[in-house]
């Protein structure tokens, strides 16, 4: 197939800012795209040609956008897997496939995946019930301190929570889940591994995400990962086995922990673009969209090496503000070289919403992390 | 004024590939575009917020059009420039200046500028129309040879000619032109010179066009060029001063010559992102679109040096297909390390049409030459 200049047509499940940063490269290649959001003011309703609104979790919905289309990709695992499976039979290509995102839609399902295609992660137990969880620890079949997950998506900043005894507990929702085992890690990594459709296979370097020592969040994306080659060695092919088993075709991202013992294990995969890959942008000879974009089309796949070292800091909204967005002291970063804020165009900040986030490069990894707090001290997310 | 946050518009006349160009960055600082053009198939009718039909060149059009808007710009030079001088007068921020685009539009005025400015120039003689030109010769006022060139935009691909017998004249349209010295030139070269609205200035770096050695044809577009530091500080200085003259707004992007004696002319100048500048985008900290649009906005300025080597080379419709473009081998060069193609997105192909364009980046600059070589050698835009 022809995709540049017949009558191809690539369809995306998700307008949000993955899909609109996917189209930056359809533009590209000219590549005719269909995008399906249930906000008619989703980012990705410019550059697409074609714009539906809609229930991406709605059967028919999907299957009747699906069906105008010759391959169907996402850019959010939160659709409706009945209908690519439908869609899957009737002929259209679907990356990633139906079963993978079933697969991945339930952590439960997702762990019990890694268990049997023996790809290290940490251990747990799955309750159909937060509620079993206590009587679990009374039988002495689950010990505290452990990592509740609630299985299932749609529990947005509520899905994980470290209990560390009864009261911790309370006030979960009682919804499929599992207990994890907490292990403690030196370092959160990632790699992006490519696969196409012809089963070639390509990973970016290994990025790590540095916290912040007191809040425990992500403040910096970092590539390469400062760590030493036989764990970065590892970990790519922790990912790599991931990607093989699950005959992955796109980008699939896997978050990792380096744990005390410098043993690798998997914590999630994302089937899909995603923020530890953001920095590619500026960095890679390849970004992470076009290279997605590569895998599903069959194309061949660009090189995953950097040009340039990256650092990346998600821009999310200040605690105290909530109304119409203003970037404080945006054209202050963007004086410093090698920085480039991304705006996802929302219009309304609140407390932590994630609004963007900055790319900083620069030939030194050390000089590219302090720039990037810099950046970090400078920008505000505040609101008129 | 908050670009990033605020009702403000921008307008881009033109929704050609330039125009396509720019809003992949005024996508990622969620910058509001208004885009005009006059065919509705233009490649920026997508990814702007407003894509309006219209002519150009038409007064009313042009003032209806640039009235919505904050501040304007240009991607292509031909346009009604009466316009742009009521939009200035009712407060509009017109960049380039209507004063540029009038001076540049008219070669003839064009040189005078260089000369009243004492920017090095070919000499040349102006004649109201081509008829006048014999007259000249005959009363020894001018030489053969000589290059003639029509003073006005709309001779696609017959502006130009090396005029070196009377003969040669005969087939060329009676218009305003110039007769200019044919200087015989070692290297094309071009810079591209950044100036925002508050006059901060950058250069990039200078670029080599190299010549196909028969058919004297620009191959590849080479950054940086390979010529002596002193020759690329002497190409700069000429470029940031042709700038200057112009007290220009955005992007000038100025052709100049490398005489045999080392010295360096303007040949002539585009006030907009430029061919020669399409490798930034792979290439440079800053792409040249993304400039631009600092520039116009009063943003600060990018940097402007290469984190690696590019090349460009131009696709153009292949000689002898007429029809529904195929790009030959696309998938051949995509699997070359560091090769980029970007589709223009017209539909029919013909010889020597415009299509597209690819880059080649490599840390090594030879590596990428050779590279491009290859690129060159392996696609071919052909009909279905």
């Amino acid at each position: 197939m022809n995709y540049f200049s017949s009558n191809f047509k690539l369809g995306i499940l998700g307008g949000g800012q993955l899909g609109k940063m996917i189209l930056y490269h359809t533009r590209k290649y000219d590549i005719h795209t269909c995008v399906l959001d249930p906000s008619k003011d989703a980012p990705a309703r410019l550059a697409c040609d074609e714009f539906s609104v809609g229930d991406l979790l709605d059967y028919e919905t999907v299957v009747n956008f699906g069906k105008q289309v010759d391959i169907l990709t996402i850019e959010i695992e939160n659709v409706n897997v009945e209908a690519l499976e439908t869609l899957e039979k009737e002929g259209i290509r679907v990356y990633p496939s139906a079963k993978t995102l079933r697969t991945i839609q339930n952590k439960a399902t997702q762990k019990l995946f890694y268990r049997d295609h023996d790809i290290p992660t940490a251990d747990f137990s799955r309750f159909a019930h937060t509620s079993e969880i206590e009587d679990a620890v009374e039988n002495g079949g689950l010990e505290y301190p452990f990592v509740w997950k609630s299985a299932r998506f749609g529990y947005d900043g509520q899905g994980v929570k470290v209990v560390r005894r009864y009261t911790d507990l309370v006030d979960l929702p009682n919804v499929e889940c599992i207990a994890e085992d907490l292990i403690p890690f030196k370092n959160e990594l990632a790699v992006i591994v490519a696969r196409n459709s012809k089963g070639h296979l390509k990973t970016y370097p290994v990025v790590e995400m540095e916290f912040h020592p007191e809040a425990n969040q992500v403040e910096y994306v970092i590539c390469p990962a400062r760590i030493p080659d036989n764990i970065a060695k590892k970990a790519e092919l922790v990912a790599l086995k991931t990607a093989a088993a699950f005959e992955h075709v796109g980008l699939l991202a896997v978050e990792m922990f380096q744990t005390e013992n410098d043993d690798i294990i998997v914590n999630e995969v994302a089937p899909r673009p995603h923020n530890s890959g953001h920095y590619s942008i500026e960095a890679s000879y390849t970004d992470q969209f076009e290279q997605h974009l590569r895998c599903i089309l069959g194309l061949p796949l660009g090189n995953t090496e950097s040009k340039v070292a990256g650092v990346m800091v998600n821009l999310v909204g200040a605690e105290d503000y909530t109304g119409n967005v203003l970037y404080k002291n945006i054209e202050d970063i963007m004086a410093m070289d090698g920085v480039t804020p991304h705006i996802y165009g929302k219009k309304q900040t609140r407390p932590f919403r994630k609004m963007g986030h900055v790319t900083i490069v620069n030939k030194d990894i050390n000089k590219a992390r302090e720039v990037a707090e810099k950046v970090k001290k400078t920008i505000e997310v505040i609101s008129e």
